[in-house]
């Protein structure tokens, strides 16, 4: 079964994406997927509107339409469409409103973007990239006093995109160490690294996908043989037991369970952006 | 008026957030929020249920729960507490089951989850990240061929961010190029840059958001200085004309807003993670 989909907003459309994702992936069902940001003016959501009902008449099935529009006139727009839509949004504000017994303001495009309200708190979001891209890696371990997440780990287990989304998506400071093949014959924990202690979180991850990782970038190398991660492997685990470093086994798990697993792990809060 | 909130999930829970924030966003209230993932057993929801209950008794007001979970059992555990409780995909789902014909499959944590069925679309991402960061700042010009994207400006002006957000969240593979102040006597744009013209999009930005941003990297240096700001913007968006290279003033814009502009603009599609 196919359908075709519209993620439809007058901002990003990114939190209409999320959430359509979210509920359409407990369907069996094959999606050809459109996402309109910026669906700002009347005009343009006559053409969605249209682009809509074309591909009904066209394929004989109905679009779902995920949508988040604060203005009531452009929703309307979109709603006479002869698609299935949903305003992921107001579905919920509804009830919210009489809990909350306040009117919701309407003012587009609030999820993400930037007003002097929230322009502080932006700036500690890139100052945070900033601060991880300079950390990544082990370039630097200075000023590790204001990491809050130092991870640990051997070359390709998801240590700088685990970092990397830690600061975009949360605004934390984390840096990475790797420990290298060099490191193998007596790995210890540095001494730069032992003095953040609770900071430090290690990742790990099953030989075999880490072999099938590092073969994709230097084919039939020691660096990708088996022999070398295994090694590698039950050296950084036995160095992370040892040390009492909280880890985690990053092979069945995307950088936003990582994440988060690590967040809720070491207690630290996530900010919203 | 102030509440607290709670988003829970039996994954990261960054859905719950996503929305639960563009929903209360749209309210003038104060919020203290809790974000609870992996909410995975019943004896952790009864735990997660009583932290509710227990800030009612105390403040008086009760909190507002998002949550998203797919075990009836949990989810029930959750929905008796005494938080004012949304579930915030069944609301959609269950329309859609309607309209579907079929029934939604319960398997915890679809969404951020990594399965053998999203594997190689989770490598390319993973590989975009690596691509991004090794075509960061101009550090290389070389396989400009493999970019999506090739992000243009000055210093500070957004491009790492930019350049990591499409990377991160879309899966897209993005270069970016910095113009120095040593460019500005003679600003040309490198035939290396010129082959890809239909892939460069310029930032621009605000000269007094620039000098401000500049100056918390470089007190009182020319670097920041208003009048150097001024001349390399002027600079560059000159060429951009020139050029008739797309650009975008990023002064308002959020990461989100910019990246989602950029492939808009570029007829790029968006991958879902």
């Amino acid at each position: 079964m196919e359908r075709s989909v519209f993620y439809i907003s007058d901002g990003t459309a990114i939190t209409a994406e999320v959430l359509g994702h979210a509920v359409l992936s407990q369907f069996p069902v094959d999606i050809t997927s459109f996402t309109l940001p910026f669906v700002e003016t009347e005009t343009r959501a006559e053409a969605v509107c249209q682009q809509i009902n074309d591909i009904y008449h066209r394929t004989g099935s109905r679009p779902l339409v995920f949508y988040s529009i604060v203005s009531p006139k452009i929703r309307e727009i979109i709603h006479s469409s002869e698609g299935f839509c949903q305003d992921i949004v107001r579905s919920l504000v509804a009830p919210l409103q009489d809990e909350l017994g306040m009117s919701p303001v309407h003012v587009a495009n609030l999820t993400h973007g930037l007003t002097e309200h929230n322009l502080l708190k932006y700036d500690a979001r890139i100052a945070a990239i900033d601060y991880t891209l300079a950390h990544d890696d082990g370039i630097s371990l200075r000023n590790l006093d204001q990491a809050q997440v130092i991870l640990l780990g051997v070359s390709r287990c998801g240590k700088t995109p685990t970092s990397l989304y830690l600061a975009m998506q949360f605004g934390i400071r984390a840096a990475n160490y790797p420990f290298t093949a060099d490191d193998m014959d007596n790995l210890q924990l540095p001494p730069a690294l032992k003095a953040h202690q609770h900071k430090l979180f290690g990742l790990t991850i099953n030989p075999d996908r880490l072999a099938a990782i590092r073969e994709g970038r230097r084919e039939n190398s020691r660096y990708a043989s088996m022999r070398q991660c295994r090694l590698e492997l039950a050296e950084v685990e036995a160095l992370y037991r040892k040390n009492q470093i909280r880890y985690l086994n990053t092979t069945n798990h995307s950088v936003e369970e990582i994440a988060t697993k690590i967040l809720d792990t070491l207690g630290l809060s996530r900010r919203m952006y």
